[in-house]
């Protein structure tokens, strides 16, 4: 039977850096070759990134994508790796428009193409915006065995190109992906991955992208099974690796080509069998992460990468002792490291005197760079000159603290972070251009209950390893409070945050309407108060900035021309 | 030959206020009857506005919408209206999914519904991202008279709906529209319709929405052609109006109905030929406005429906004495009138004499509410305390302004106006938190060339009228400075505005790419700058709030939840 080793390079693209990209196609198809593949998959779009968003429509970038693949296979092969067959994702642009492509990269050229056929146009994707859809199947002949490919969504919808392929008959198939993280998605990838190597009658090799890129966050999590349905590997999550997978193939019974149901099914011959070898041993099979270590680390990857992909060092925000700011900061020491971080105590004549012990204790536990600036002087000269009262001198003193950041942001170059948490965005508990400011919001999709759970987790985790645990036990115990007026508490506003937090759960991410809820038991006077909290609070969301994406609904879904980075113009 | 008298109701309605809009359908089909018409025709969605984004996904909301249309029969009916019938659009959800729907109703009853076929997918529109679309077509049966509908996209789209309808044999075509506005559209929209109606061998009735909707802003322009592509009414710009017009129509040759190319066609009787009557004189042709006019309206009334719209009363905004913020201050008063209009003069230590006496006059001219409010002692709390220089000290400036303005905001209930043009937007000049605070950007997608125009045409306006110009000469004629350093001009930082104006068209509305730019004869130097200017700044204008939309390619698309207005859960 003929033998094929494959590797699957789960990776971290970063949108618009095609000449980096490229860089990481030739770094890791290295590693493949080291490891005696002949086949590498790398994720979906990789050479563009994900998601390009409306950089896809334009012309230009299209043209720089399709170029610089050409580049790459002439720079594979000039580095010596034009023997390992390469499926690279990229942006193509044909005479019908935009696609969604992966090209595969042989001996210098490009000798195959296939665009997605499916495009998920619903929660985070706007495919259909973008992408045109494709219609045909390129299948490829590597050491004697036919390799079958589908993109990404194109395995999550019934029918369509994994049906036409085991019509047309296929000895594997691999599949570049983007499939962002969700709470709990590894439940639904291997159930999937198992039914469709069954209909395809062939295993199924499904390479995941990794990393953060704006408010998305890909898992990695690449797996493989066998036709049988048999688990063979799975990559960690959260952490680039290369999958080196050996396979020894019966033949199908029958090949087929030509039109296929809705595809047109292409034969591509790209090499000969080769000569018997040893093959490697089963890779590992990872397991995946308990709950909060998955969101942990989620949130970490998300924050790291949106510093480093938008070119900052180091990050400031306010630490007022309290539990989101405790967390945000702990999870930015351990994205960037204890010397990136620098936390302000900014004090005012309502803040308690255990939100600056809090507050230093925090950064005592973890060496974050720590300093006290007093807004009492700033907010004064507010309300005296406007003689501000009531909301609007509790909103001033939020204000003057953000300003203070960006002021420190603009004079240092530290992107500030914002410490909200996704309860308090979604009922409007919080001040647009006060603890709103900053550039990235690592816990605005996190209910404040999690935000407890995760900092209990967190430290438990750093008594089992023998360190100090970084957040403060008081920051998590004490009731939570704004401190914007003598003796306030959060409870003078809000419901208990386990009540609310289920409701905003359920009316959230569950989109279920007003009766539903009054079924699932919630009192009406409850329902009708948050829901008209969260209706009105749409308004204050506008301004809010990205974060990690943990549910399939965060608050403040923005669609926009991501931050181009490495990719400009000419 | 069956006669028919129809309306078309170019009215504006409100996104989520269900009970609002139907009352507009009442109010207006009473007009229509009054006006003695036998069918009425509303915009694209009426029951619920346009476009309701996310709410179209919610089930609750799609229920709500059902539910309203089938009380509107019955309201209508109750009112003694009927026995007109009124063609409603909706947001329908059936088994499918959600459909943008329109509904015919008449004698209490929904007898007909129809959903769109076409779902628009680019620019402002996400209609695949929320619709599914339609295959059936319903011919109405008025008076002896076969009236097909065809709902905005079908209209635009060649082929489809309108083709069917031809080869159906219908005697009218009516066609419920949300068509936003943008510059010179109407040169397409006359033409398109007049080829439509050759198409449909029918005349063709066009109802636009008309009004602001967050972003958009809807023009109206509501226009018949008889099947010979005359011109026979044109409704105004901007305001709501109704329109009649007799029809006297011979028969179509045959009329078909069941599966005629991908639609399935139905006919509907709704009622018999009515007595032969004395028509009315055809309806007036109002002339489109000009460019400067057309785009002060479409400002304007996005300014005030959005302020409106969202319950405020007033607005409040910084005025500096320069072009930009006496241009909005001025939009302002037109649009509310200059009682709901707070203008507040903020200098610094840089500020020139003539920015405060500028602004002064501005006031004086319109007789908006005016204040001055130095920001001395704020600032140097800030730059003295964190030790501030540069840049950090320019912003503190703009951000002493904003959070000004926002506690002026939260202490009367106003709504602050952020008054950035679209040029110093696109390259980043601008301060976030700073100037760019604000519920609402009257003029973030008008380039400054543009708003000297603008200036010059209102005055221009005013002096034809016998009325005191608003914007003061001196505010049109002097340099453009952002006064945060002394003698500083923008022109220190930015090239020429109408050079700069020049390629931000080409690249941000035409798309047009690097080496397009250098060969339409721009400097490569130049176009450098610029465009490196305006990928960077891309990471700022994720924070900038809405405004009116008059181009295609607005900046900061942002497609999110709308504020649901009258709509809750419940």
């Amino acid at each position: 039977m003929p033998q094929l080793r494959i590797a699957l390079a789960q990776v971290n693209a970063t949108v618009g850096d095609l000449s980096g990209n490229a860089a990481l196609v030739v770094e890791w198809t290295r590693k493949a070759r080291e490891g005696g593949a002949h086949l590498v998959v790398f994720p979906e779009m990789v050479l563009t990134g994900y998601p390009v968003e409306d950089l896809a429509i334009r012309t230009s970038f299209a043209r720089a994508s399709f170029e610089a693949l050409d580049a790459l296979a002439v720079s594979l092969d000039d580095a010596g790796l034009g023997s390992v067959a390469a499926v690279v994702g990229y942006l193509e642009h044909d005479s019908v428009g935009p696609r969604n492509a992966v090209g595969v990269l042989y001996g210098g050229r490009v000798v195959a193409r296939q665009s997605k056929h499916h495009l998920p146009n619903y929660g985070v994707f706007d495919e259909r915006r973008y992408f045109k859809p494709g219609s045909s199947l390129d299948i490829l002949r590597i050491n004697g065995v036919e390799v079958g490919m589908v993109i990404c969504e194109d395995l999550w919808q019934d029918g369509g190109p994994i049906t036409a392929l085991g019509d047309a008959g296929v000895d594997l198939v691999v599949s570049p992906n983007a499939s962002p993280y969700e709470r709990k998605k590894d439940d639904q990838r291997l159930p999937l991955v198992v039914r469709r190597a069954a209909e395809a009658g062939a295993p199924l090799a499904y390479c995941n992208l990794v990393g953060g890129q704006d408010e998305l966050v890909f898992d990695g999590d690449s797996l493989v099974v066998g036709a049988d349905g048999q688990l063979i590997g799975r990559a960690p999550q959260f952490v680039e690796h290369l999958m080196l997978v050996d396979f020894d193939l019966p033949s199908s019974a029958s090949y087929e080509q030509g039109q296929i149901g809705d595809f047109y099914v292409r034969r591509v011959f790209v090499s000969d069998a080769v000569a018997p070898y040893e093959p490697l041993p089963a890779p590992r099979v990872f397991e995946p992460l308990s709950d909060e270590a998955e969101v942990w680390h989620a949130l970490v990857t998300g924050l790291r990468d949106y510093v480093h992909k938008n070119g900052f060092r180091s990050v400031v925000l306010g630490l007022s002792g309290g539990i989101d700011s405790a967390v945000v900061a702990s999870l930015a020491v351990d994205a960037l490291g204890a010397d990136s971080v620098y936390g302000v105590s900014m004090p005012s004549s309502y803040s308690s005197e255990h939100s600056r012990s809090d507050a230093s204790d925090m950064a005592a536990r973890t060496g974050l760079h720590f300093s006290t600036e007093p807004i009492g002087e700033m907010v004064s000269v507010y309300v005296s000159q406007l003689g501000l009262t009531g909301l609007a001198e509790e909103n001033i003193q939020a204000r003057c603290r953000g300003m203070l950041l960006m002021a420190l942001s603009n004079q240092h170059g530290h992107l500030v972070l914002a410490t909200g948490n996704k309860s308090e965005l979604a009922v409007g508990y919080s001040t647009i251009y006060g603890d709103a400011v900053g550039g990235y919001a690592p816990i605005k999709d996190v209910l404040k209950t999690l935000v407890w759970d995760l900092a209990r987790w967190r430290n438990a985790e750093a008594e089992k390893r023998g360190e100090v645990p970084p957040i403060p036990e008081n920051s998590i115990s004490k009731p939570p409070s704004a401190e914007l007026r003598p003796g306030q508490v959060d409870s003078d506003s809000l419901p208990d945050y386990s009540v609310l937090d289920d409701l905003l759960d359920d009316y959230v991410e569950g989109d279920r309407g007003y009766d539903d809820l009054l079924a699932a038991g919630f009192e009406a006077e409850l329902v009708d108060r948050v829901l008209r909290m969260v209706d009105r609070a749409e308004y204050k969301r506008r301004q809010y900035p990205p974060g990690t994406k943990i549910s399939n609904k965060a608050f403040g879904r923005d669609r926009r021309l991501p931050i181009t980075n490495g990719w400009r113009e000419g």
